[in-house]
């Protein structure tokens, strides 16, 4: 194979792969931001159920930070969600909690639900997430 | 035409395919969520006329969901933006609304304003629209 | 060097520009909207401040409109963010304001801090900044 047919495979590939998140009908990647209060992670949690039973090749990432935090305690006197959250996380989502957020809020890591991650910028971690693809909601 | 040509030729037309959106000058596409009450529902419905003024080429999709979905009742009782929302229409503007959310609210087809879409989840048509190109913004 | 692999290059510079955005490790861009009171334009400047802090390649725009448009006007009877916009703006933080709101809030381009620049729309200018591949965030 000559130079110029490998740089036109190389071409075509590097279009394939940047082809199936725009053109196909694979299932759609969601990251839900939470922001603020219990009102507001309660229904990010519906919304990823209900979209999971809707089409379960569904991809959602849930990202808390400021006042969004909260939910992801593991002391039951600050959140009922944890069930909800276990049974969520067991179905593929992924919870990540901003750690600026969490020293603002006087917790650590010993303080949240198992499977959350704790990632340095909840901003730059939905800003990540938009760039690989995924699609932007604040419910 | 060899193979070789063949394929630069689909490989440049799958790039052309995918430049539009980022590179030229055409009408930027918006997805706006109403999820809230009546009040960022004018906010979107003023947002669309706005920016359909300052450039008709402007494709805007409204979607309410939740307690987003009240404006879009033909009922005049519990909201007066009918009129709004038909001359929008009419001017390209579609509108959808979330089939769980309209049954939360115990309302059906039949309660909404002529043109209203309905889709099964506002969060993945939301997305999916995102995945099409549709800027998001939640007014 | 003939047509066909000019065209191939052609091809595989049109890919390679397409592709930063989404494969590297740059910083990420990001567009903050704050379009609620104050409160929300302080959110927005500290996580412009802590992203910069953790990833001093993030480029951060920010684009007030509506009820936000009022911590970007340069009396202190009116706004105390002043300094923080000046600090931000010299490490590089983008501030837009749009004219429509402007007008509807009875401001002028002499009522606003420096370097703050003025578009015709809030949404579009969204819009367009998340179609150069800005990532949304609304604190």
């Amino acid at each position: 194979m000559g130079v110029l047919s490998k740089l036109c495979v190389a071409v075509a590939l590097i279009a394939a792969a940047q082809t199936p998140a725009c053109a196909d009908e694979s299932g759609v990647k969601l990251v839900l931001q939470v922001s603020e209060g219990t009102r507001q992670a309660k229904l990010a949690l519906t919304m990823a159920k209900r979209d999971l039973e809707l089409d379960p090749r569904t991809r959602v990432e849930i990202v808390a930070y400021g006042a969004g935090v909260q939910f992801l305690q593991s002391d039951t006197l600050f959140s009922d969600e944890g069930p909800k959250v276990a049974a969520l996380a067991a179905r593929g989502v992924v919870f990540k909690v901003c750690e600026n957020s969490l020293r603002a809020s006087n917790l650590g890591r010993g303080d949240l639900l198992p499977r959350v991650q704790v990632v340095p910028s909840g901003s730059l971690e939905i800003a990540r997430l938009q760039r690989e693809g995924y699609a932007y909601i604040r419910p």
